[in-house]
């Protein structure tokens, strides 16, 4: 019973936590964003229209509260955090596009090429990417210029050949072909486990964090994505679309690889929960301030949306 | 006659300069993009195809001769020219793309999409510009962090929604509708000028020069953008496909807006050959060592691919 109690109070926490984060995301973004002005104003709108329409914001989530563990200004954290989910957003909306996985739905709402059109859509991912590697380096987001450009170079080995984008070309790549697990492993792990693998550490490059605790926070963030990854591809095998907001189905229907797909929901299941158990591990160091983050990785793999 | 000496003289020193850096900066690109590897492979040799394929290199060749005027370590000015370049070569990938402008031809070969598909060109234009901003941030591009950021500022700023990416914004809602002779002027500096512009003054940044020469240099890169574009539009309207690589008269066929289109031919070559002289004009202070920048502004007006 006192388990249980716990469970409830770290999770009662965990949902003020997110969304006390995201409030304050949702404020950053709609700061750092341009406003729509000028002739090219529908670019401005469809940036906005990508980036604050909602979402769980696991990736600014991360970052305000690994930045937490080391007493960050929150305001600097949640610029970071801005960036990330811009990241995100363009390449959902690039996801999204018609020669990519040609989904017309995200969020429960008409993804962004339909709600605009092809080209701005194109344009507005470009332009989100932009935004989000500006914000990193402007001397609003840390008085260390040294901060600053690691968290740039992060975020380009996230989300570049060797991360978002090369894990975006295997899943293109395996439409129609098998691929081994290992290569499954590999596509998740570039596709959506590097960001959010530097969001945790983004924290602790706010926070110049010593190399130790910096590369605990990336071994949580590592195994939470992969722990995420599953948890999502459960969520498409075994949800409805009114439940996630995205088309249901879609990996099935369009033969994607998952682990899901290839070890059945079972097993996928167990192995996601070890994931979990393995990324709560790497924060024994942090200690109590680190409780929100260990309660995430449960909520990871139980979520239902 | 002694003038015509001079021209010459001056054309070949160029010419001369051009060549170097276009050397320089195919190696600096050779070493910092992805090799092919691993499955996702296809996505390297995508961004390979899409930058090493030539092209003038006017974007690297200005980060490397107002770098000169600072003594900047070339190494380094490389780096930023190759960024530069890819830059410049993923807004070329997605401009060319069916939603976009549709051209199946790039400096003489098919384009990115044409030679891959479209997916990987999306993909390939969004791990060049991850990588572009990844370049500018490394310590290898120079000793001081500060610098570093402000190279990355600059870029977001001219190839954002308020740089390239606003001005392709404004060309596709052009496409069907009159634009002003005054939006027409916004549209190229957005969509060219800013990034020339910040290529000439990335030099006064490296070099870390007191704020009147690197403003000298933003305005020499903003008005030779400007001759720059002119003269683009000329050649497309009165040049040939086997002369610029590059499908000929495709603004007319898509009722693009351009100052051609507005002025005539004569009046925009007025206008370009105005430009490059006050171009010029804004490096008086720099003396004898901007000498191949001015002999540049010259040549943009008068090349014929």
């Amino acid at each position: 019973m006192a388990s249980d109690v716990n469970v409830t109070a770290a999770g009662q926490a965990l949902a003020e936590a997110m969304a006390a984060a995201a409030a304050d995301v949702a404020e950053a973004l709609n700061d750092l964003l341009p406003m729509p002005d000028g002739i090219e104003a529908r670019l401005s709108e469809a940036m906005r229209y990508a980036t604050l329409g909602g979402g769980k914001r696991l990736r600014a989530f991360l970052v305000l509260e690994s930045a937490a563990l080391f007493r960050v200004d929150r305001r600097c954290a949640a610029r970071v955090g801005a960036a990330l989910e811009m990241l995100h957003a363009y390449s959902l909306v690039h996801d999204d596009l018609p020669a990519m996985d040609n989904d017309d739905l995200r969020r429960g709402k008409p993804s962004t090429h339909k709600a605009f059109d092809e080209a701005t859509a194109i344009l507005a991912g470009d332009a989100l990417q932009a935004r989000a590697f500006e914000v990193l380096a402007e001397p609003d987001t840390h008085s260390n210029p040294e901060a600053r450009c690691e968290l740039v170079v992060g975020l380009g080995l996230a989300s570049g050949a060797r991360g978002m984008a090369g894990g975006q070309m295997i899943d293109m790549l395996a439409e129609g072909r098998t691929l081994t697990l290992e290569q499954v492993i590999r596509l998740q792990a570039l596709k959506t486990g590097r960001l959010i693998q530097f969001s945790a550490e983004a924290g602790a490059i706010l926070g110049r964090a010593p190399a130790p605790q910096r590369h605990a926070l990336a071994a949580y963030g590592r195994d939470l994505g992969a722990a995420f990854q599953i948890a999502d591809d459960l969520l498409d095998a075994t949800g409805t679309t009114e439940e996630t907001g995205k088309t249901a189905g879609k990996d099935a229907a369009a033969g994607k690889a998952t682990l899901v797909g290839m070890l059945g929901a079972e097993r996928a299941r167990a192995q996601a929960a070890m994931l979990a158990a393995q990324a709560a591990q790497h924060l024994d160091s942090f200690g109590a301030p680190a409780e929100v983050l260990r309660a995430l990785a449960d909520f990871v793999v139980a979520r239902r949306q």
